[in-house]
């Protein structure tokens, strides 16, 4: 975690700022281990405070690594970190302009000490979050064990007869045996379902010779997992195994072209453009991928409109779809660690 | 809600706007009916838009009420939502300074038509939400008459040689069973875990001769219930049972002084005042209470800070308590709906 200071002080000449407020709570855990609530960490060269209320101290107080000092305030974050800032002789001032709100602004504005300058910076935690460390992909992996133990278990329960629901129960089930968390709330999406690219899971009765999508994720110390499985039961439907055959070749393609230095962007057009070959596109209606973490969906996006470039250490998911409205829908998706000669699925050998 | 639109609507004068985009999820939800996600929803004088992207418009298109025009974006909601609103020809849009945030209002500021003024409104639709109407407060009985069912349950499942959690996990197949949600992750606090006033459930074995603070919520169909209980499990130390006696008198005082027209921050007052006297309001960090309704924690706020007037219609929490760090923590937690005369505390029997 120090180390995770150090880079963020080392960008700070970059930046122009000598002290940073974080402001957003996973990025206040990225920084210092601690996973936050109603805090600010204010970030100055040589120092570290972490500034909450009467409600988190003792907490804080046993979960705060060293190096971070805990400041208790009593009448306003803004107030404190100001204070603070003041007395670290702090002139040019950070903060993280995607995560203050229009009126937080406002009001920070109108009780910043004159000799400071109050800069937004967006997305410069973010930054340093896509490139994970050895620790990170371990924290990574072990989710993607136990995503794997669940799938395991979901070849026996998605069955014919019963409904969606009851699906999902079984699966909360396994992950609390597991004192694991989800990444999100599952998506277990039957027959028609499965054209949603969001459902919830319902009372439909799950009904042989149908698709299932499964698009689940697990939480491990914080750390995601997100995979979509198809489950088909019975028989398919010639139409729905041709889907699924030009959707996994989608994916084959783009996870081929995963390196160091490629563009985000690019992989996002290699997949749509062999659905578009096919007359799929207008089918796939979302990006291809995402990159995931602390978050479920962080940078870097595998996106049309995406500027960024691929680096070693970066962990994306790869997942293209085709949606028939009313019909069905086939989404595949794994999760690609880019490594410095390529990349790994690291959902290889789970399915 | 249909009358929902048209109150914001009627309000637009006193605003000086001509239309308002509703960026906030749950007031969307709030506005109508549907559970938003990731869309706007701009109402004008005589219209109302929802604006979503591709992964939402079946959802959308099935639930969303007559009078709400669903509409697609393709590159990003501002432009589709200013697109809009240059069509209307609206001068004056108001925006949910709330919730966007400094870099979406950066954003925008570059793509609005000079045409339209652009106005930061705060808290517009959260000042309707604070008064429940008949419908609402039915759906917050629910929701205490499943939490009731909940406590009954609760009396058997926290024992002495259980750990927090096993009790949790009990909690959570309960909630489950009744097709209900919780409203936030359940507080199970034992012995010296009390002292946290948010404290995440354990493994730590519960003992017989301590008290297990429980404070917890179920969601139904959005509307929340939140009530905090204390579970005292064999003889209790005299200084617990003298805690409980001075935190109940607290609120006891607390709850007579609620009516329609007496100051958010005067109900406050009587309680802290009332600890103070015992010396024990050093003990006491947080404020009394809040709204509760579609969010856990809304307008208007029992605190010391607070402006508000109360009237009949709104539902608040009121819970005052002693925390000795180290030792254990009293809390009592009821809700109580602000009635023309005085007040009724829904959950007064739920013991």
């Amino acid at each position: 975690m120090t180390s995770r200071l150090q880079n963020l002080r080392a960008s700070f000449e970059t930046h122009k700022i000598d002290a940073m407020i974080v402001s957003r709570d996973v990025n206040i855990r990225y920084l210092t281990g601690f996973p936050a609530s109603e805090s600010w960490l204010m970030v100055t060269a040589k120092k570290a405070y972490y500034v909450t209320d009467f409600r988190y101290v003792l907490e804080a107080k046993k979960g705060l690594p060293r190096g971070v000092e805990l400041v208790q305030y009593k009448t306003s974050l803004g107030e404190a970190v100001f204070d603070l800032a003041k007395k670290s002789r702090i002139k040019r001032l950070g903060f993280e302009s995607s995560h203050i709100s229009f009126d937080q602004f406002q009001s920070l504005s109108r009780i910043i000490p004159k000799s400071i300058e109050f800069l937004p910076k967006k997305g410069l935690i973010e930054q340093f979050r896509m490139i994970k460390d050895s620790g990170e992909i371990a924290l990574m992996r072990q989710a993607l064990k136990i995503h794997f133990e669940a799938l395991k278990r979901l070849k026996r329960w998605v069955k014919p007869g019963v409904t969606e629901m009851d699906v999902l129960f079984k699966l909360e089930d396994f992950v609390r045996s597991q004192n694991a968390g989800f990444s999100f709330a599952p998506i277990i999406a039957s027959g028609p379902n499965g054209a949603l690219p969001h459902a919830h899971p319902s009372r439909r009765v799950i009904k042989n010779h149908e698709p299932v999508l499964v698009d689940t994720g697990i939480d491990w110390k914080g750390y995601k997992s997100d995979l979509t499985r198809m489950f088909f039961l019975g028989r398919m439907p010639a139409l729905v195994q041709e889907m699924n055959d030009w959707v996994k070749e989608a994916q084959s393609l783009a996870v081929a072209a995963i390196k160091p230095g490629a563009k985000a962007a690019e992989i996002d057009r290699v997949a749509r453009g062999f659905l578009a070959k096919h007359k799929l596109d207008q089918y796939f209606g979302h990006s291809l991928g995402h990159g995931v973490g602390l978050d479920i969906h962080e940078e870097p996006r595998l996106s049309g409109k995406s500027a960024a470039t691929l680096q070693a250490g970066m962990v994306v998911t790869v997942e293209p779809a085709v949606y028939l409205p009313g019909k069905f829908g086939i989404r595949l998706e794994e999760m690609v660690l880019v490594t410095e000669k390529g990349c790994e699925v690291l959902s290889e050998h789970y399915h």
